[in-house]
């Protein structure tokens, strides 16, 4: 192979570190154009909001003494010009870019447009945060019939001169005059090329010869001039600024519009333009092309991890023609380049404390970095490599603690499919619960329950599910339900089990009557398996393994410094002894919200609390409420024990009455026969407990006033449970909310009844008792007149689902029919009850925080929705200086690594 | 008759006017008995919150010379002392009490306790406001046995000295020593009282001759002795504090108790206690007593009004066993008196510059002032009188202005009923939408159209109205409703009508299948007569006769006093042109509020919007939709012809798409004929249109984002009415107002396309167009963020209905189960969507004006919910410095009122 000099000139690397600060550069006036690789580089990994990610690390590469084809950036601020101005440039930019080339020239020993010398470029997009695949990109750019006949001339490889002349004819041709297909269109330029290896009976376009390259650059130019009257621009400048413009163009091309609206990339940030001098992977067998891990980005073990091709492009990696070998082989066949990779992913990791992704090329055995940037990992290699490094010494614990998204835990978690073995959807609903669970489909809860005591795995398929079902619920392996949100009554008690659940799946049709439904264009009957994965969504037909989450040694490490650097504590979600234990193991430092309703669903309960309800007085409700206590107190009794020694926040009955009555015909009849009551009175007693907005409705605190009865049994069955735990040396920490106050006479009344009653039980019992009474801050009023409720709360809990469902004006049930489109427009960041609103909710959260600290300086305050396992909500939380935040038990470890992350970030 | 010095020495009248001030009176350690009548009288009329209302006034009327009985106050701190120090008294007070009656005894020329010459007195309550029957009384006290023989040797009439004693020891046994029975027990004093009579054969007391009167004194102590164990006290000291704890102690009797909390009047106020010589008005035909006003309460003329009794005392004018006489014929009776009383009439009217209403007592032919107050009046005397005085230079315009309960003009306003043909109730509702109304019983809004449209007046009764029933109740003359509150759709709907309405009466069962209702015992059938009256709430059988309402001069005069003192504009909400006629005769300003659904329902409108809902896709929407537009247009051509140069605030479409289907399967029917389509694709749209939580659904500007074709008709139906108007001469100017905002997004996504259409309009109509786009803030969160949406909105309008039910998380449909209860139990001070709710959700509204100030400095700001007429609220719509409320037409007279009263309160 013939020496080529135009390819071969090494950077100088002798150029002293001549480094100027961003903040100098961006002084002097209008600079809109950076050099790397040249004599100095004129930016650094710091200036990605300038240079775009990939510039600034060209830039960090080429200041770090590693082999980088020079070149240089336009700035995005060229971009936003280019908007802001009718799409022209800066009147400074023509002579920054001569000079600019003149420079790379000089380092490349190459001249750009010169037929004796040339230089070839490739003009690419860099935005601050990577787009894959979204903007354009054009190579080998500089070549018209006359350089390229000087080219060959210089280099002596004829084949390979216009198998390049061709490609960027063809690349050009499709990016920058606009010919690429539509759609189903035949590509004019593929067609041409497929016709020629007819001609000449080769599979393979590597295998054209060199003439058969040149009339095909010809031919690509006709079909150019003859579909779009223009002619192929023979300038190598007007190429350089066609491919320039290009590039900006494509950042409002539909494809990066969409993909910023999913990202939330402003769309104001532009991208630079990194235009390079060109390298060559296939240039024969001493050469290669490849990208690489310095870790595995999906294990996190510690060795380099990543796959090349030989006498290859980087675009035949990505074309999946040949299949790329795995990088260790590359040791054998380029030993010396091998060498210099394996030193050059040291220090990149060394130099950037973090799993480096790269690009590489290697030309006649040398070896040029391309791109370079911190890479893509699974949750469990985030979690090793965080902590390995630190380990390492590489990085400090704080950092490794930064260094893991929360919301990633949830994989780890959950169990989850082989993804190996996962079918197609049939369907895809919201992904309400994360993991993954296979059974036979049962279409109600008692089916569930029947189904699972003989030791049958079934998913529970519920039009939408209500209190009514918890039963079956905790029967079944995963729910799936047709309607309803993420903070719907599926998804809530779903995640509060930690069970696995997909709501809110339109595309599952369900007929209760012939117990089936259809999804897909299939007909899934009772007993049918089927597959539902909450992390995703989908619903999948069969019998799909899964997987077991199981804790890394590296977990339990990140979840010890994570402990040690938060402020704010972390409680759960729990209404039973079990979800207690669970959330216990996962760290949780109490209960910070016990449904005491959840209670009142089960076995014969429902009968005694349906009984209550139809009673026509006190004394009759007292007498139901009689049979409830004991078995209350006996949940508590675990609940307690389960929590020993932590505080457990026990919420007095919050829902509606009829949300414990049944309503439809069959269930009623059934009902009444129970209660040997007339079906007539059943169905009055129903309908008088309508509501027309449930949620606005008699619940809650209201409840309290209203029926005193009510939750006197409840208080009474919480200190009794409460000295009773004493008695076992269990140490019982009750705090009884007050759900749904508004005002403060509600808090006040209900307060002097607990006194009362603790009084009473305390003098019976001669034993002392201990307990705090709070409230649920979650109406509005109730944040705007913290103060005066903090006179006598002990507490505050923000409960933030009915407290966003108010400030905004939103049923979570019934939101479903707007709050997608008000996200996807971007109406709305994010859906308010998954990630705490700050701006407007927050705003109440802070403002009654902060009121109800003025009255009482040491008031503890937490939140309890749902957001208290949300990230972006626990960092405001802790910002706002909460007490606590209290979360489903298997968010706890993501609300603890939150917090911790809350803590460090100033 | 005899002359009787006890009774008759003058009251000196040539003290000096020796006047300390409250506060140095205060200032004076302890001082806890303020003597009137004597030397000095040491308190005056200002002193109400001390002396009492009684006191205060006795004092002042002694400082004015006139004729009143000598004695002394214990002020109301004695009433607080006694509750706080378990019922004792202040050391002070007995030495100050002792000289106070020495100081009377000097003024009477008698001694108390004094068998010679003895001086009685009377004790009395007298709170600072007046508590009618509420608290006790004891008079004729210092008699025993002794005394009394030395009083009837004074005095030589023997039979006045033993009824005095009689009377006094019976009302000593009930009041003081607690043997006044109880429910059905017979009475031991008025027993024994019977007994003699029948004994002596005669019929009424006074004939009973002083020997059976003494023998009854016998026997009336002895069944004191009999019943308590206790002897009836002779000594008169210990009569005079058992009667002063007497009265501190009704002060917590349940009576008392009931009737504060009915009048919100703070229980920890007290009560004073006043000793006052006796006077008697029953010693011969030479004596009398009479209650009077200064001018007729009931119409306001200025005419003495008054009765009186010859020979008689206070209770025998209360007891009603005797007619009184008309007060001009006490001229002739007793001239001397009564042009003493005249002239004192003159004298207390001209010094308290307002009606009063007096009690007196005429001892034998001389004048004593027991009492005067300001008389209580009905609403037109209230403003005949205002005026009256204001232009007799009694008092200032602003003073008149001052004087009218702007509540009480309802009365004015409405046709009511004749009281005396008024029949008994047979239920009692929520006093909805005041006036009178009778006619015949129809049970659905079809019915009330076909009877109106033949003459016959109907009542509409109904479990509750739906928009549906519009057409219904505008043809009816007034409307039951079994369930609802205070803002319920009937409520709300028919204030807006200025029709009347008791809502929410759940005395009337109504059965709809058998065309009939059940109340109080009664069965009305379909066709029956009955009465409403929406100012009481009553519900009556058969027809009353209804007296028209008709302004008087005076009111007219008021009215405009009133409206050179306001600041804040008063405008209304009206649908139609009809109402906008009515309201701006009622003084309106301009439209706050017109709801443009309720244009949807009527004839064959609904049709069309039930076709667009049923659409499939925007195409077939728009088609119906453009059915819709002329409509619209027509209706905004008349509303801005009614408010020809005035502000016409549009709301566009609201409610939910659900609220314009129907929901029984008849009439699902009768839909899917008209619109040719199978019942089944009906009944799946309507249950597709089903939410759990309507008033936290899928409407407002939520369906003007999702739906933008919806409200760009409503915007081109404006603008067009208003070039059309244009063109007739009529000045209209739109204020379009976006409803349900939360987000900035929200608005200005709508506002762009307000703007667009205005743009397209006005250049295809070749006319300029001036309007103006705000919102209405009744999300909380929109008040959270109103410095942001401000940036656009050019007005904002508190919706403070819906502000009021986020604020508190109340419905206003459902919240009869609990808020009266509320109410009562004194949880609320009032029903919030009645009176806006100052300290939560008035911290919203001015949170948001201040903050929409603060971005955009002349943002006009009004309210525009139910609160816009009531006069607490607009009291504080002006303190926030809001610029218009908007109300019912029929309450534009009052917040005009009320909005002079707020200016010129401070």
């Amino acid at each position: 192979m013939p020496s080529m000099g135009l390819f071969t000139c090494l950077p100088d690397l002798s150029d002293p570190y001549n480094h100027l600060s961003e903040s100098i550069l961006r002084t002097m006036a209008n600079k809109y154009v950076y050099l790397f690789g040249t004599r100095k580089s004129e930016g650094d990994k710091e200036m990605k909001n300038l240079l775009g990610g990939k510039g600034a690390n060209l830039a960090e590469m080429a200041r770090l003494g590693l082999p980088v084809p020079a070149g240089f950036t336009l700035t995005t601020e060229v971009c936003t010009h280019y908007y802001d101005h009718k799409k022209t440039y800066p009147r400074e930019l023509s002579a920054q870019v001569d000079k600019a080339i003149s420079e790379v020239e000089k380092k490349m020993g190459a001249k750009f447009g010169d037929p004796k010398n040339p230089l070839l470029l490739s003009v690419r997009s860099g935005a601050r945060v990577s787009m894959p695949g979204m903007m354009e990109t054009v190579l080998n750019l500089g070549l018209n019939d006359e350089i390229v006949a000087g080219l060959i001339k210089k280099s002596g490889d004829e084949r390979f001169c216009y198998d390049v002349y061709r490609r960027f004819v063809q690349m050009y041709g499709d990016v920058v005059m606009g010919l690429r297909p539509k759609d189903k269109e035949i590509d004019p330029f593929e067609h041409l090329l497929e016709k020629k290896k007819e001609k000449h009976g080769v599979e393979i376009d590597s295998d054209l010869p060199a003439t058969a390259l040149k009339e095909l650059v010809a031919e690509f130019k006709a079909v150019i001039k003859k579909r779009l009257k223009r002619s192929f621009p023979e300038d190598p400048k007007e190429q350089l600024y066609g491919s320039i413009g290009a590039v900006f163009s494509s950042w409002q091309g539909d494809r990066a519009i969409r993909y910023r609206e999913i990202e939330s990339i402003p769309h104001n940030w532009g991208t630079a333009v990194n235009v390079q001098s060109m390298v060559y992977g296939n240039m024969g067998e001493n050469c290669a092309t490849g990208v690489a891990f310095t870790r595995d980005p999906s294990t996190g073990e510690n060795k380099l991890y990543g796959e090349f091709l030989v006498n290859a492009q980087g675009e035949d990696v990505v074309a999946g023609i040949r299949t790329p070998e795995p990088i260790i082989k590359m040791k054998r066949i380029l030993p010396d380049a091998y060498a210099d990779f394996i030193k050059v992913c040291g220090q990149l990791e060394k130099h950037y404390k973090d799993m480096q992704d790269m690009e590489f090329t290697i030309q006649q055995e040398r070896l040029w970095m391309l791109q370079t940037r911190s890479g893509k990992r699974t949750a469990a290699a985030a979690v090793k490599i965080a902590v390995d490094m630190a380990n390492e010494k590489l990085i400090t614990r704080k950092q490794a603690i930064m260094r893991v998204d929360p919301a990633d835990l949830d994989q780890l978690l959950h169990p989850t499919f082989d993804a190996s073995q996962k079918t197609a959807a049939i369907g895809k609903g919201l992904p309400a619960s994360p993991g993954a669970a296979s059974g036979k489909v049962v279409f109600s809860a008692e089916e569930a329950e029947a189904q699972a005591a003989q030791g049958e795995p079934v998913i529970l398929v519920r039009i939408e599910t209500s209190p009514e079902d918890i039963g079956g619920m905790h029967a079944a392996q995963g729910i799936l339900t047709a309607r309803g949100g993420m903070t719907s009554h599926a998804a809530v008690v779903a995640r509060g089990m930690g069970k696995c659940c997909v709501a809110g799946c339109g595309d599952v049709v369900i007929d209760y009557s012939k117990n089936l439904f259809k999804a897909g264009g299939k007909t899934v009957k009772k007993g049918d398996w089927v597959s539902i994965d909450g992390s995703s969504g989908e619903v999948m037909l069969g019998q799909t393994p899964t997987k077991e989450a199981k804790f890394s040694q590296e977990f339990g490490t990140l979840m010890q410094w994570a402990d040690k650097s938060r402020k704010l504590k972390v409680r759960t979600n729990a209404d039973t002894p079990h979800d207690s234990d669970v959330a216990r193991r996962f760290g949780a430092e109490g209960i910070g919200l016990c449904r005491t309703e959840h209670m009142f669903f089960e076995g014969d309960r429902i009968v005694a609390v349906r009984e209550m309800i139809l009673a026509d007085d006190e004394k009759g409700r007292k007498k139901a409420l009689a049979k409830l206590k004991p078995i209350q107190r006996k949940d508590f009794e675990g609940i307690f024990k389960a929590m020993n020694g932590l505080p457990v926040t026990i919420r007095l009955l919050d829902p509606p009455l009829h949300e414990f009555v049944p309503h439809e015909a069959a269930q009623q009849k059934e009902m009444a026969k129970q209660l040997k009551l007339p079906v007539a009175v059943i169905k009055a007693k129903v309908d008088s407990l309508h509501e027309f907005n449930p949620m606005l409705g008699h619940r809650g605190c209201r409840l309290g006033i209203t029926y005193p009865e009510i939750y006197q049994m409840q208080v009474e069955a919480i200190f009794e449970a409460t000295i009773n735990a004493g008695k076992k040396k269990i140490k019982a920490l009750p705090e009884i909310m007050i759900p749904l106050v508004g005002t403060t006479r509600e808090f006040d009344d209900l307060k002097a009844m607990i006194d009362r009653v603790a009084k009473e039980i305390s003098a019976k019992k001669k034993t002392k008792l201990s307990y705090q009474v709070g409230t649920m801050i979650e109406i509005p009023r109730a944040a705007l007149i913290a103060d005066q409720i903090a006179e006598s709360a002990q507490f505050f809990s923000f409960g933030t689902n009915d407290l966003t469902q108010l400030t905004f004006g939103y049923s979570r049930d019934d939101s479903g029919t707007f709050l997608p489109e008000y996200v996807d427009k971007g109406i709305l960041p994010e859906d308010p009850f998954q990630s705490l609103d700050q701006e407007g909710v927050g705003q109440l959260v802070r403002l009654g925080t902060e009121r109800g600290r003025a009255t009482r300086k040491n008031l503890k305050v937490g939140i309890c929705g749902e957001h208290g396992g949300d990230p972006a909500s626990v960092h405001f939380c802790h910002q706002i200086g909460l007490n606590y935040v209290s979360c489903s038990p298997y968010r706890v470890p993501i609300a603890r690594l939150a917090a911790a992350q809350a803590a460090l970030a100033k």
